[in-house]
């Protein structure tokens, strides 16, 4: 009998990532295709299912595919579809999981977001294995958001729920990429951070070596790596971002009341740099019946998180 | 065969409402006891047990309990308990599900906050009948809050979810009786708009009847009346009141995307007054993805809400 598997599949704008994984989370065999090659879904799609065949060949035709689950920017769960998504070249809504059939008419595909589907990853291979309600934070170039409740993700009505990197944090804010002004995420992401340096050099006089750097070579990473080192310009950036994060999150926290809120990504690799002011700043500002009681945990997801959250999409939807 | 009914029990610090509802939700009959007259839970079973008897005695025995549903302030649901309820006289944590098994030993029974509470009844009895993800905004002296999301309640992992009068909207805002400041609740609620009139009347020069009238003498129904007339400080107290509601269900859509919000409540029956200025000020400021597509409705549940909304409980569970 062959082994069965799941293919999970990562879509991200410039890169496509794609992986082989068992029901235990063993990753057998992955590779990738470059997104932004194909102006036509069509001819990306020959060439994705192409390199999947390359990869059951690798396995010697051991593995059985169970299901596809894919992770993707604007994708709706409900119609299986990638939707308006600005960071792609397919215009318009693509029939994603329907145009997957005549690649692999026998094998049931399903599609999220990639901070959803790293919210289920991180419920069927991580750390919330075993709780019932969590919400994931995603932090990379934005942040994104998965929620869980009662055991299941929240797609909401239309399938576009978890969308936390837009709740306002500030009134008359920084301007976001999605035309509203003081959204979440143009202050904890990577970008944000970015910005943060700079509005804390223009406020404060500490001298730091982030002052030769321009706002076009600065990154996320420079900060961090400056925090480390005691610099106070950045430390007060990772201070002011894990501020806005925990008291976000206390109003996060106060609708759906999780055991865990899970940080993902590049900031949250940080370590205390972003837990310790975001865990203050979350119990300190939460309706007391919370305080101190949700756990702010790193996810145990690795990097491969996105095409294991996607395998982990097609394993919860096949478990149905 | 004796008719099947659900006993639903909606326990306020002053008084406490119950009523016998069938699965159609028609409302049979019911009574009510005051709540604050016990200091002993025991003596307050006691006296609500007889008269539940009374009622059935009154409807000829001819109908049968087959669950009982209770909405009570700081209502445990996992645990069936009341715990620490600041406006009750029974302190510390109530096994109040347990207490009940000794006066109706064969019914099961279920309890949870009153907001909840109308929420489920929302979605058995009123217009959320079709609807898997929705949120329930109870306007009374404080604000309360339900949200449904996959068709089921979101307890939460404490069970305490769904606060959303406790959500931070003003980060040096008012002083709320949770010991937090600037919370929803404190701007959007009877109280609320009480505390608003003033503020609009020390920032307004517009002279008004409301001028005439004392902090302790004022109510959010006067003011409603004064901007039927169309008075410019009542008329200005709405609209701030549903710009603060609006921008904070802004937020809230974007964590759980649902069909629609439902007010319910005192304030809600303002009307234009209030549903105006909160859904512009919803439509303004949420992420554009969501942007003219939640309903903002008015609930369909009558003045007996709460104990429909706790009857529903019960018929919610008994179901599963």
């Amino acid at each position: 009998m062959k082994k069965e598997i799941a293919l999970g599949i990562d879509i991200g704008g410039t890169n496509t990532a794609f992986g082989l994984v068992d029901r235990e989370g063993n990753y057998l065999a992955g590779a990738s295709i470059a997104t932004d090659k194909h102006a036509d879904i069509n001819d990306y799609l020959k060439e994705m299912s192409a390199e999947i065949e390359k990869l059951n060949a690798f396995l010697k035709g051991q593995f059985e595919i169970l299901g596809i689950g894919i992770g993707a920017p604007n994708a709706n769960y409900y119609k299986g579809t990638i939707e308006n998504a600005v960071n792609l070249r397919w215009k318009g809504v693509i029939p994603f999981c329907n145009m997957l059939k005549a690649y692999f008419p026998d094998i049931p595909s399903f599609i999220t977001n990639d901070a959803n589907a790293a919210a289920i990853g991180e419920m069927v291979y991580g750390g919330a294995k075993d709780m019932k309600d969590f919400v994931m934070v995603t932090l990379g170039t934005g942040l994104g958001s998965g929620f869980v409740a009662n055991g299941k993700l929240i797609y909401g009505h239309d399938s576009f729920a978890g969308e936390l990197g837009h709740i306002n944090v500030e009134p008359h804010g920084r301007q976001c990429n999605c035309g509203l002004q003081g959204c979440l995420e143009t202050y904890v992401s990577a970008t944000g951070v970015k910005r943060t340096v700079f509005e804390m050099m223009s406020r404060y006089n500490d001298p730091s070596p982030l002052r030769d750097i321009s706002f076009n070579e600065m990154s996320a990473k420079k900060v961090s790596e400056l925090a480390e080192q005691n610099d106070k310009i950045a430390l007060k950036t990772f201070a002011f971002t894990g501020e806005l994060l925990g008291k976000a999150l206390a109003n996060t926290v106060a609708i759906t009341s999780p055991e865990a809120v899970f940080l993902f990504g590049g900031l949250a690799k940080s370590g205390r740099l972003i837990f310790d002011p975001t865990k203050e700043a979350l119990d300190k500002n939460v309706l007391s019946t919370f305080a101190g009681k949700v756990k702010l945990l790193p996810s145990q997801l690795s990097d491969n998180a996105a095409v294991y959250g996607a395998a982990a999409l097609a394993w919860n939807e096949l478990k149905k």
